[in-house]
């Protein structure tokens, strides 16, 4: 029996925002299994900022996608056939084989999601890479100290609302910032955030003041921009400034125009001693990864740290998904259902 | 008797570079002593980068200065007249009591330099501030591993020099970078870096290329400009850049025009998970200086650490001298010799 998967390839590199024709769609056959592998079919499909990256051509800290490859993301897949010992049929695992129906992989590129502690597609979001990177960048390098506070933007994303969230847990402030009155009630209603500030309001430097009365002593950056510009201008002396992401940029072409900020950048580094430090959640892993299973697991479970989940349907739904995502019209972690998950 | 102190003071806010008319000398009678009080005598007096930072009225690290206040320094002074137990007639000390001949200061606010393992000058130098900041910043912030490139500019001045000594004791390889053939000749003769770079030379960014084939683990920030872009194009994975100074900055009159090189800068410092980390000295005194008395004590009696300083003779000459400073004029650490050692 022929097994196919359909696929959503980049078929250019986008300049800006991705357009309709920078993406292409066309079903594949896939090989037979050799020993080790398993054909895996597409449950969820995780849609995150940084794929935006792996479209340009330039040095980053991965691969660039080429023209013609599959566009690549975290999944959360059914086994359907195994020449594996290690993965049964009808399991489920997390997977990296990206905007596609069906995948032939080895098992050991699989993870089993056996006994997880909530239910599956947290495992691309709070209890997967999302929240890991939160909790990794926040605890490492943010290191927030009670009565400190924390500020995060694109704060109802999986990565800001768990910053938020864990801050609390270490007896930090939160301050979210966000799009539009309603992720900001979000904020403060669902995920607990001590204030919640809409960037879009023409008051919005004034309201970061008021709600940062104290200074801002650590800065989870994920989105760039004047926001992270406003931000800054809060900076305490001895404040941090963990750098995941830079959402508001990944669509620029060229370099902005002046007034050039950057010698003045560096010299609020230099006199109120601020650390700022890039980071994959990758380099963590080994020395995190445990730790927050269990912690974070732990507060699933007892309800201080929740989640929320902005599924679309179909894996056509993905490239208008992702679009929508870098503008930040979703609200929660943004999920491609792929297929059904089994019953039972 | 009365006593009188000779004193440069600040006379009005430079605009760039300091004018002779910002400066202006008096002579002021001195207070008689009270308990626990010392008169000094100055010999040296340290011009140093940061001063230009005090002289303007922006926010900083420390408090600005005044017009009218006496111009503020590190000095190698005599005690000539004690109303202190601890601090006998004809002792030598360490104040800061800044651009003037003599002053009254509480004994607790100078350190004693008995049996200073070096001529008591290098307690302004290779032995105190400057040299502290390069071990404390270099080994607390950089942390050079063996084999790693390690970059510093201002490389003939007392931070520079002390950093690219240490991190060849610490098994890296020290680039210097300096303005001018002579300076660069002292680098790789009398300090013993690994290369040299004139930053004026028209084949700077290529002669930097060469020089660090392997990529910049460390650069030790203390100049800023174009200096620091062209350093910051060849940074490693993981670099680390303590930034104790930015120089090339201090006399700037109003920010450079574009185009805006910030959100370049920090998607280097995402991709490349850079550690970017302002500091003060002071910072790390009460953990780093008894070990740093006692490494750099031993590495310049061994002779692993060599120094140099620029000496000018009288204050008269201080506002000159540090314009030069500014200017990258003079060559090691520049002192003011104010008055002369005892003798014997």
């Amino acid at each position: 029996m022929t097994i196919t998967s359909t696929q959503i390839r980049m078929a250019a590199r986008p300049v800006g925002e991705p357009q309709d024709s920078d993406f292409e769609t066309c079903t594949v056959e896939l090989p037979d299994l050799e020993d080790g592998q398993v054909l895996l079919r597409t449950i969820y499909l995780s849609l995150d900022p940084y794929m935006r990256g792996r479209m340009s051509a330039a040095k980053s800290y991965a691969q660039p996608l080429e023209v013609g490859d599959v566009m690549v993301g975290g999944t959360v897949c059914e086994v359907i056939e195994s020449r594996s010992a290690a993965r049964e049929v009808g399991s489920i695992v997390l997977a990296y084989t990206g905007w596609q129906t069906n995948a032939v992989v080895d098992a050991k590129q699989t993870r089993l999601l056996a006994d997880w502690p909530a239910p599956v597609s947290t495992a691309l979001g709070v209890l997967g890479m999302p929240g890991f990177t939160a909790y990794a960048g926040l605890l490492e390098i943010g290191r927030p100290k009670p009565g400190e506070t924390v500020v995060v933007a694109a704060a109802t994303g999986p990565v800001g609302s768990a910053v938020g969230q864990i801050a609390r847990i270490k007896g930090a402030r939160a301050v979210g910032i966000a799009g539009g009155p309603k992720k900001c009630q979000v904020l403060l209603e669902e995920f607990g955030f001590d204030a919640a500030l809409d960037h879009r309001s023409p008051s919005f430097v004034e309201d970061l003041a008021k709600a940062t009365p104290d200074g801002v002593d650590v800065y989870f950056e994920n989105v760039g921009g004047p926001v992270a510009e406003a931000v800054g201008r809060r900076f305490n002396t001895y404040a941090r400034m963990p750098v995941c992401g830079l959402v508001a940029n990944y669509n620029d072409t060229e370099a902005p125009s002046g007034p050039d900020r950057l010698p003045g950048f560096m010299r609020r580094v230099l006199t109120l001693s601020l650390t700022i430090r890039g980071f994959i959640q990758s380099e963590f892993v080994e020395t995190h990864q445990d730790a927050f299973l269990r912690d974070m697991a732990d507060w699933v479970r007892d309800g201080s740290v929740k989640y929320r989940e902005d599924i679309v349907d179909g894996l056509d739904a993905a490239p208008d998904a992702f679009r929508g995502l870098l503008r930040g019209a979703n609200l929660g972690k943004l999920l491609v259902k792929v297929g059904d998950e089994p019953s039972g």
